[in-house]
């Protein structure tokens, strides 16, 4: 093994990716975590919360942007949205492309990871000097059950994975917060786990969806480091009918302009069910 | 870190998997690499090449499926296939599936990793029982060189990764005696690199392959554990006209049977250039 600094993610029960970065550039502890921002050549700047990989700069679209993009795509208005978690401000810098947004809150749990996007990664966190973003630290079930009924067009939670610090996303109450403070029309979307290796938390996580969400599609969108890369978000739209992802077209996707790993073939791609997962999952989904 | 037995395989300069098998099944030194087989509850049996991750039993279809099934798809017809590397079967056991198959020959450089795949993965070397298949030892250069004309409908390499043992496999003689063998229409897929990290790979093998190929496009396929797992084939045609990926229906996935990991969405996806690739690649492909 060679001499140097290693971070160990053990992202499976028998597999971990270990990264060994240039530098260390922040290794600091939070009331809830501890948050690690490191550097590479390869991989740019790198978010590590409590040694798991979050994001890194050189691949951080293959992420933030279907959280981004999808919903509006799919909700039936663009103009007030709330993230929930999204502290490295990745996922508002996408969303901030789109000319319609009016207003976008993040409510982040942590204040520390905000301190520390805006040290670290300066070009996401310049999002604040919009008029359009306001920045809360808290609890976002809290702030979600506290919201305006019917004022949202989207719910975008971009938290730490579910059962670990944030099982209180993936409850019942919480849908029903989110269900109440969407327009009619409004889109929801979180990330839930790996396809292969994670399917008891997908049939955890979806039954409790479909409390309050009567349409519900999963994505299985490959990011890289997290797991097997597999991933799955669910997509939630509230009221009836079907999630459109066809809504996510050519002209959608250059109306935002600097999208980087999305389009429409991909995403409808991501939207169907190869048999593997029809089997495992396909009755969540029926 | 905890007590145990660690496989490191590192697929970035800056990070690596690491495999914590429950069991290693076998662990031998062949003229040409070091093969070790492993077990583990989560990802079935693992096949390691040089410490390099080729493939686990549970997660084996997502790039198996892809190099039997794709260019069989865009070929003219499917009656004869080589397979260059392939010594573990995999590719051939899917192959084997079409009914209108009529011979296929794997010519693996390593004759012991046919000796280790008969012992530890005899659900995909049980392939050997059926009398469409012959198998080689030796050099997939040299055979393909030796194939007559116009005989074959589709050539499936099936290698290392190229520039660590099989830069021969990217080469202008290797794709010229390639196009010679395969007849009009017939298809070429090979697995090339990460489309992140790997792009100098892409543009080594790109124009070689195309001295010989005027069809060309590449297929982004998400594999696990392999670097980011945003990961690329290239697929050629002898003659004119585009790679025909839309030939990937519904009814021809049906009529294979018992496949698992695509679908004719999901394949029209990775073949589609998102913009990061399309600017970093685009050239190569217009």
């Amino acid at each position: 093994m060679q001499t140097g600094l290693y971070i160990v993610d053990q992202s499976g029960a028998s597999f971990a990716t270990v990264f060994r970065p240039d530098r260390i550039l922040a290794d600091v502890r939070s009331e809830f975590q501890r948050i690690t921002v490191f550097e590479s050549a390869e991989l740019g700047r790198g978010l590590m919360l409590d040694s798991i990989f979050n994001v890194s700069t050189v691949m951080e679209a293959f992420y933030h942007e279907p959280m981004a993009h999808i919903p509006l795509a799919v909700a039936g208005s663009k103009e007030s949205v709330l993230i929930i978690g999204g502290g490295d401000f990745g996922v508002v810098h996408h969303l901030l492309k789109h000319g319609d947004l009016q207003s976008v809150t993040i409510c982040e749990l942590d204040g520390k990871v905000l301190d520390v996007a805006r040290e670290f990664f300066p070009q996401w966190a310049v999002s604040e000097a919009d008029p359009r973003l306001s920045v809360r630290v808290g609890d976002g079930a809290a702030w979600l059950s506290a919201t305006a009924p019917q004022s949202l067009d989207a719910v975008i939670i971009d938290s730490t994975d579910p059962f670990e610090k944030a099982d209180m996303l993936v409850s019942e109450p919480f849908y029903r917060s989110a269900a109440a403070a969407l327009k009619p029309g409004g889109a929801l979307i979180q990330i839930v786990a790996d396809a292969v290796l994670y399917r008891d938390v997908w049939r955890y996580v979806v039954p409790r969806v479909r409390c309050c969400f009567s349409s519900i599609r999963p994505l299985f969108v490959p990011i890289p480091f997290y797991a097997t890369g597999a991933w799955g978000l669910i997509v939630a739209v509230k009221g009836r009918g079907t999630v459109a992802f066809e809504k996510v077209t050519r002209e959608y996707l250059d109306s935002i302009g600097g999208v980087r790993t999305l389009t429409p073939e991909l995403v409808r791609g991501w939207a169907s069910l190869p048999p593997f997962l029809a089997d495992a999952m396909g009755d969540l989904f029926a």
